[in-house]
């Protein structure tokens, strides 16, 4: 599995995944999931990945043009105008990597399905976040819906909804994710850290340098061990239940 | 879709269900996912059902006997000397009932499944809490793991791994699993109230009234409107990521 998180953010967008692999439960692995593209001062693309490995490398490499001689690269994803095109480009290949090996006589559905978030901003544009979907088309985050998860998305998802605010600092975002990381870690043992991080201020179309979070970094080893203590405190604000009051709408039945 | 809830406490056994039931998602509908049976004095039983509800009302059927006349029915739950018994009994009639479609042309598996939490106590006996697959075997809680979900597990569990604890009153279980209830209802359509509760002292033997809270009961709109308050102040209460400080084992990468 794979837990991977993008947020619009005031300031910009914020992207967090998870770096597990696994082929059954007793095979697994360490790979990055997280892959950016920039042109600074002109656009900042970056794209995370869930779903069969061997697909999502090569969407990657296919994006990269790792087919062609190190000085005969140009991307194209370099070249497209705007970030809906980016992601047309980014979707078309995935749905050619997934429909190739159906051609070939194998049985490419389910199995070698992937689902991606890609977000970024190319001058000219706002900041822009997608979610990709094996099929080849995609949806994109709005005010309603600021914010993506793909794999295993619901151990994470209740303490977004309650928490997540637009107007939150990176600081804090990075925080709030590392709680909805955390639970999922510990309910399911195909996500696991290091995490990695990637940060982006709208309008600046700089690729910051990313962020990766270890098992045994001090900090999410300090908010893993204080939000048990914290849920705790915030279940004991709460009133109890009245077990002697009869509740309004309730019946009591032997 | 249904999410059912049965948590052993020092002071004995709380359950909680949910009442909604789907055939699709505009098919929607409210039954009864929670049924008792006792001899006071000497035995407690409380059954909690998730998946095919066909499936499900016919084993609580076959339990109480409603195959035959009122006054000659001794449902055999009633007479099975210890729980384990009563477990057996219980996964028996479930697997009977999964399997009978089967045998006559239809396609069982899957379509016609349904998974149980029995938990209660016999005199003689300890209070115990099974959770009973379709296949007709089951699995007991323990020490290690002292509660069982059925059905839309995955929302509503973190709260209950960081803040379940066996010393806990019936009135903060009631509402550490209106949290978990009100987490799932706010991610999932198919999981809604009322929800049906069910509280057993340890070695009392006297099945207590059940309590029904209903959506607008004050007390779950007040847990409902308040956590989402109180978790940002758990949130707010951890220190924020140092965006400054370099992480021990996080690297930078480009």
């Amino acid at each position: 599995m794979t837990y991977c998180v993008g947020l619009m953010l005031d300031r910009g967008l914020v992207m967090m995944a998870d770096t597990r692999t696994n082929a059954g439960i007793d095979n697994i692995s360490t790979f990055r999931k997280m892959f950016t593209w920039s042109v600074p001062g002109e656009r900042v693309l970056m794209l995370m990945t869930a779903g069969n490995l061997a697909t999502t490398q090569s969407v990657v490499s296919l994006l990269d043009e790792r087919t062609k001689a190190v000085d005969e690269r140009e991307p194209s994803i370099l070249a497209v105008p705007s970030m809906f095109q980016a992601a047309r480009l980014v979707a078309e290949t995935l749905r050619g990597v997934i429909a190739q090996p159906g051609t070939q006589g194998q049985r490419a559905e389910g199995t070698f399905n992937a689902t991606l978030i890609l977000g970024g901003q190319i001058k000219g544009g706002p900041v822009r976040l997608f979610l990709i979907y094996p099929e080849g088309n995609f949806i994109e985050a709005g005010g309603d819906t600021p914010f993506f998860q793909i794999g295993e998305t619901k151990y994470g998802r209740p303490i977004l909804v309650r928490a997540y605010d637009r107007a939150m600092s990176f600081e804090s975002v990075v925080k709030l994710l590392l709680v909805s990381f955390d639970s999922t870690v510990k309910a399911n043992l195909s996500v696991a850290p290091p995490f990695d991080v990637q940060l982006y201020e709208a309008g600046s179309f700089t690729l910051e340098p990313g962020l990766r979070i270890a098992a045994n970094d001090p900090y999410y080893q300090a908010i893993s061990a204080g939000w048990g203590e914290a849920l705790k405190t915030a279940l004991d604000s709460l009133p109890d239940f009245d077990l002697g009051q009869d509740h309004q709408g309730a019946h009591k039945a032997g």
